[in-house]
């Protein structure tokens, strides 16, 4: 059991253990594929990176008044024409008419789920899945859906699920029990589709998961993050079981640091691997990177 | 293991068995004795109902920009003058010289303490305690302190420790791995000082920690949350340990129900009892509960 302190950038090799690469940096990048799909949520978009996200997504899905965001978000006219969304979903009781209107009569596809054991985050998630599994899930989005639950029954026939990224704009940042409750969604998700890797852009941090066992983040360079400093600051956050860390490329390294509520928890620590740095973990942990866009 | 649904306000008698009771929106009413220590942190404190924790405080201490934070919040010179706090501490990194002029000339004593192995956020609990331990304390506090980490030394001599409730304004909010931090000194606070209550006052929420055992939250009346509805949404949150829950009081009471992240969580659940619920756990939990100020 030990800590490190490093002082300067340094390179850190990709692992060569069998390991997960996560890349929810990339679309941060100028180019590159879109490969993803982004959920827009009914929460303050300020400061989040909404044009580079849109950017580097296949599709675009806005959970109920996450499309209110999405309209405000733009001053220009001109501009806001230029990021219509692909579907709107949720029970819809936030949505606001003038907004269903103008996208709606854009292209814009309405899936009204009134379902309340569902959220519609939960909807979104379902739109986006069956968007990415091909041609006969778009076809079925793009018919008519009972208006209930039906989203969950057209789930039901997909498999396999395909493998995505879900690039999440906003819902960090309001009441607490949401908050949490979207962090406890990041553990529940990745056990119940195992291919899909969630990432959450808030006005400060970029939120994902670090599944148990040895993950290599990558991107092309520190400067992807922006921090006036070059030393964006992360942490390392034992949401739910007791963990043993193992990491290289960050400015504290731990060596099999046992970490826990209530015991030791690295946050305010920093990433100094040049292009990528190594977490190793016996559990499912949180990973916060500060950026600013 | 059971779930209960509640529609309407009911009476939720104080438990028989022994039990801790916890007061955290006292410091909404109108009238009531000065008990707490309010901390300042350094993040946005717009919507935070300061004038009325300030109220119910004997003793205000900022941390570092905290002390920015009260200055700005004041339009009014007329106001400013009014809330002088009794201490700023910490590093003092952030502190504006306009600022800590202001408020020295005033009478605020300012403790400035270099150690980087304590945050501002310790370094004001611990000014809150020793001015909490009495006169010896206050003389303490009054005179040269070493200003690495004299606090340290001085809190070492201060036996028994204080009971006291600590009010913090701000600190959740900002960077994500910053909230999780104080989140885990919530844990490792109560161990450490078993006789200290701490409140964090969000824009959004009042959060706190529920001791595992039998908790009695009291009230005088459902309208100190004053949300729009007159059912403020809370959320049980079991950051760490896997729980059992029993609740009395609640919109979906449990019974012997097990909770952990990655599985059943209880978030957007409601407060209905009039002046008071029972939450009985089997380990630390946090509670969110939803106020609008």
């Amino acid at each position: 059991m030990a800590v490190v302190e490093n002082n300067t950038p340094f390179q850190v090799p990709c692992p060569n253990e069998s390991h997960t690469i996560l890349e929810p940096f990339a679309v941060f990048e100028p180019t590159g594929e879109s490969s993803g799909a982004l959920v827009i949520l009914n929460t303050n978009l300020d400061k989040i990176a909404l044009r580079d996200i849109w950017r580097h997504s296949l599709v675009r899905v806005c959970a109920d008044g996450g499309a209110n965001r999405l309209y405000d978000f733009f001053d220009s006219e001109n501009e806001r024409e230029k990021y219509l969304p692909d579907y709107i979903t949720g029970d819809c009781d936030s949505l606001r008419a003038d907004v269903e209107k103008y996208y709606v009569s854009r292209g814009t596809i309405l899936i009204r789920q009134l379902s309340q054991y569902s959220t519609d985050f939960m909807k979104s998630i379902k739109v986006a899945l069956l968007h990415a599994s091909g041609e006969s899930g778009r076809r079925a989005l793009a018919g008519p859906i009972e208006s209930n639950n039906g989203l969950s029954d057209l789930m039901s026939e997909v498999c396999p699920l395909p493998e995505i990224s879900l690039y999440v704009a906003g819902g960090i940042g309001g009441r607490f029990d949401q908050l949490f409750h979207l962090i406890n969604q990041l553990y529940t998700l990745t056990k119940e589709y195992p291919g899909m890797a969630i990432f959450f852009y808030t006005e400060t941090d970029v939120i994902f998961l670090i599944p148990k066992g040895v993950n290599y983040v990558k991107y092309s360079s520190v400067l992807i993050f922006n921090t006036l400093e070059l030393l964006p600051r992360c942490g390392l956050l034992p949401f739910g079981k007791n963990v043993i860390l193992n990491t290289r490329g960050l400015q504290f390294d731990v060596e099999n640091w046992p970490s826990t509520v209530g015991g030791d928890v690295s946050t305010s620590n920093g990433i100094l691997g040049k292009d990528g740095f190594v977490i190793c973990t016996s559990e499912d942990i949180v990973l916060s990177v500060e950026v600013s866009r």
